[in-house]
């Protein structure tokens, strides 16, 4: 058994605590949590549910004497994170009895806990919810900030609220049964923490890769990521300004995942975020916003960490420029972009000339 | 041209006021919240967009030179309250490019208003929205509070937020064209705020029928009522406890308007409202909690008003009372009523005898 890291957050009013560890059952143990509610309710997909739901539900029974523990399992997939399996969550709810003495579990990676969070957040006006992270994204990002969200047709989180859950439990020892590709793509979210808010972590975070590391580091890793971002939220929790930080990558990043989407070889929203991470860095070489060597340096941790650095689609700078140009982010044609002064120093909002970015896009191509 | 009374609102540390006058464009006309909002975005529904749509936007027009006004109307009535037509919303919403910098303008009764702040409170996290209220019962009830939510098949308001709208406005004129049923079941909640909280204002509202009164009296009636709701509000707003004291006549109000919509001749919201404020009324006279006097000056206030005090439905009081134990609300088949000590003093969480109950029921069969 190693440590356990308590991260204590302070969001909208509401405080809550971020458990870092590597033994879920222990945490549980230690969790009053369930005592004060009458049903639990898990909510998981069906991927985690073979791997997890039978021993999560176990761990919980050992804990508290609550007979009404229910689950509900729907079809691993982003495809699924929709408002119809919102409804179906809603009616199992409604069969079982849950109200707002109840409490869900979120269990799973980031479409669980999004999903489960906006479920949870508008069943009965808001019943309290706790999201156990199974994924290295999840654990580092969707845990911390209170967005809940599900897609509307083809537009990502358009549906959700901001609220925040009672407690996150993370246990690093899940991540061993991710496969490889999904944890490494996680990392790029731990990077971006790093090179918008704290060059010291960036630095820790970019000595060796993350399945190098001992448990004890990745639990270092991972609650100080959350820490950083929890910062970053605390000072502007409705996202009206200085919370862009965390979007830098995602203009460029957001661009190539949809047209990643639409092929045969689709990339992960980390890894389209790493590639966006590399053109937005190379804005601000070339604007005179940072050095070359901060730039290598940005662009090396990626690699070293096993993220695409380049985008392999044959597509022209001019096309992805228009797709920028039309995301819905960017009202009226103009991009406002998150950029960079250094590693550890991001700023929000900043217009920048137009052959600067075409010829960020070309690098990556 | 008579008085605008501005209620000012402060929950869940927001603040938002409630404009209350005879003029809906002298309201508009002195706004500025339309200034700082992009895109507005009317939502409302087939009935009072014929009345009242296509004035409300020449007002808007008037006031501000935002070009960019859209509108949304579905079919009038509870039945379309639920999921299928946020969906629909939302996606209007999209399709005519509704952001956070938007505004989102609920033309309507209680119907519109919940929903459309539903909508608005869920569609990328959060837009902005302003009330307009047309319907009496949702100038004293459902403007104030911030619960918003849509029907969930036959659950009512069973998926919803707490969210506070930027401004409210109420046009005392607009009742006029409501008609003289739907006008005196909203009578209902302006007596019942009266009952729990306020004595002088129960008396004061009992004194004439509403529609007898003078505009000035209407305008002065109604901003009292949204003074004492907004009070109770603040100091609960999430509805732990003291906030329940609302809840008065409508234990066996929702009874009783349930079995009544399953019938021909079903009742208003109000008017079983007004029928369970007569029966929890006499289980506050019978366990000794007011004296005769008091009930009757309740019982005869209600009469007066135009609203009904008995349940015309041939049923046992044995089967009302199942119904009761049954209802969700009551969890492990324990009634907690909201009941009175007096006039104008409610008290919250109260179980009593079932036989005092009995009787009660027998009373308003």
């Amino acid at each position: 058994m190693r440590k356990t890291i308590s991260v204590s957050i302070n969001h909208l009013s509401k405080k809550y605590d971020i458990q870092v560890s590597d033994s879920l059952d222990k945490i549980i143990n230690e969790t009053t949590v369930f005592e004060k509610h009458s049903k639990i309710f898990i909510l998981t997909d069906s991927n985690v549910a073979d791997l997890y739901l039978e021993s999560v539900v176990k761990m919980i029974r050992k804990n508290t004497d609550k007979e009404e523990i229910y689950s509900y399992i729907f079809e691993a997939g982003e495809k699924n994170k929709n408002l119809q399996t919102v409804k179906e969550i809603y009616e199992d709810m409604v069969k079982v009895g849950i109200d707002r003495s109840s409490i869900i579990v979120n269990l799973g990676g980031g479409v669980v806990t999004d999903m489960g969070g906006y479920a949870a957040s508008t069943f009965l006006r808001g019943v309290p919810f706790i999201n156990i992270s199974t994924t290295l994204e999840g654990m580092v990002d969707a845990s911390v900030g209170g967005k809940t969200g599900v897609n509307l047709d083809h537009n990502k989180n358009y549906i959700g609220t901001f609220t925040q859950p009672k407690a996150v439990f993370i246990d690093v020892s899940m991540l061993k049964t991710l496969p490889h590709r999904v944890l490494v793509q996680g990392y790029a979210e731990v990077l971006k923490h790093g090179i918008v808010a704290d060059e010291q972590y960036f630095d820790d975070a970019s000595r060796i890769p993350f399945i190098e590391m001992s448990i004890d580091q990745q639990i270092e890793i991972i609650a100080s990521s959350i820490k950083i971002k929890s910062q970053v939220v605390e000072q502007d929790e409705l996202e009206s300004s200085y919370r862009k930080i965390l979007n830098f990558g995602h203009t460029i990043g957001h661009v190539v995942e949809s047209l990643s989407l639409e092929t045969d070889d689709s990339l992960y929203h980390g890894e389209a975020v790493s590639i966006g991470m590399i053109a937005e860095a190379k804005i601000c070489e070339l604007s005179g916003m940072i050095d070359s060597k901060t730039f290598n340096k940005i662009e090396q941790s990626i690699i070293n960490s096993g993220l695409p650095s380049r985008f392999k689609l044959t597509i022209s700078s001019e096309d992805i420029y228009d797709l920028l140009i039309s995301d819905k982010k960017n009202s009226n044609g103009v991009i406002k972009w998150t950029l960079l002064t250094g590693i550890g120093e991001a700023v929000v909002n900043v217009m920048i000339d137009k052959k600067f970015v075409m010829t960020a896009i070309e690098y990556i191509l």
